[in-house]
């Protein structure tokens, strides 16, 4: 592993980062949908015309995990992430297509250290998914755990 | 498709369902997380080994996914359930390590007919993942939307 670049401190309240674009498979949406959430309308194209979606859509799970992988490409590879606790949002506000192009992106609300543990940094960040710059297709509202700066040099 | 057993009826606050075991299979995990969630101690055993979770251990979406899949098997598969739009706690407490043997819950905390929809029943539910009976290592709480057997009846 080569030292992170992105700790606690590079991740101040108000920062916003592009996490860059993904394109909804068909073939791997439908396998995840089978494998973890085989409702009609996430595996059956004629059931899920006839539901309230109209199409095959996404497995929330399924949107969730790509937009993990678009955090992971762009900040946490980098970083020196240390998991999450978990959140207070998560949000499917429309249903996500096959071919769907969508946009990546985070905004961090709050950081502060941690109290029991100060050589670490909490940050709670909003991830999104947005569809042709316009539709919210995820939202999730949740807890990053980062090293600090100070903590590693304090501590290495 | 057959018609649906479990309406909105069949969810009344206070219901706790059971939803099986599922076991966490080694490569099933590892795959997932190289695909969607490639940090280190997520898909390096050794970095693993190093990191506050002391092993290889199961991305969140992954532990999320497993839960979902339960959940399907044991109530969706059978339902007039029609997705949903999201909910407002999601948790990671503990991690999750391959060969977990994990039981599946749910409790309704909530039902009420949707206002803009009356054909529709909301419930809020808490899912949840147990290992060895004591230690929580998933809870989500969202919302789920049901047919209700009245609406259906009244328009079917």
């Amino acid at each position: 592993m080569t030292a992170p670049e992105v700790w606690f401190e590079d991740l101040p309240a108000g920062r916003r980062i592009a996490l860059g674009t993904v394109v909804v498979d068909h073939d791997e949406m439908l396998a995840f949908n089978r494998r973890f959430d085989p409702q009609p309308f996430h595996v059956d194209e004629e059931a899920a015309r006839a539901s309230l979606f109209g199409g095959l859509c996404a497995s929330g799970w399924f949107t969730a995990s790509l937009w993990m992988r678009c955090y992971v490409d762009s900040v946490l590879s980098r970083s020196a992430s240390m998991g999450s606790p978990g959140g207070d949002e998560i949000a499917w506000p429309a249903p996500v297509f096959p071919g769907d192009r969508l946009e990546a992106g985070m905004e961090v609300v709050a950081a502060r250290v941690s109290a029991s543990r100060p050589q670490l940094g909490l940050i709670t960040l909003t991830g999104t998914l947005t569809r042709d710059g316009a539709t919210e297709v995820f939202r999730a509202r949740f807890t990053g755990m980062f090293g600090r700066r100070d903590g590693d040099a304090a501590t290495g």
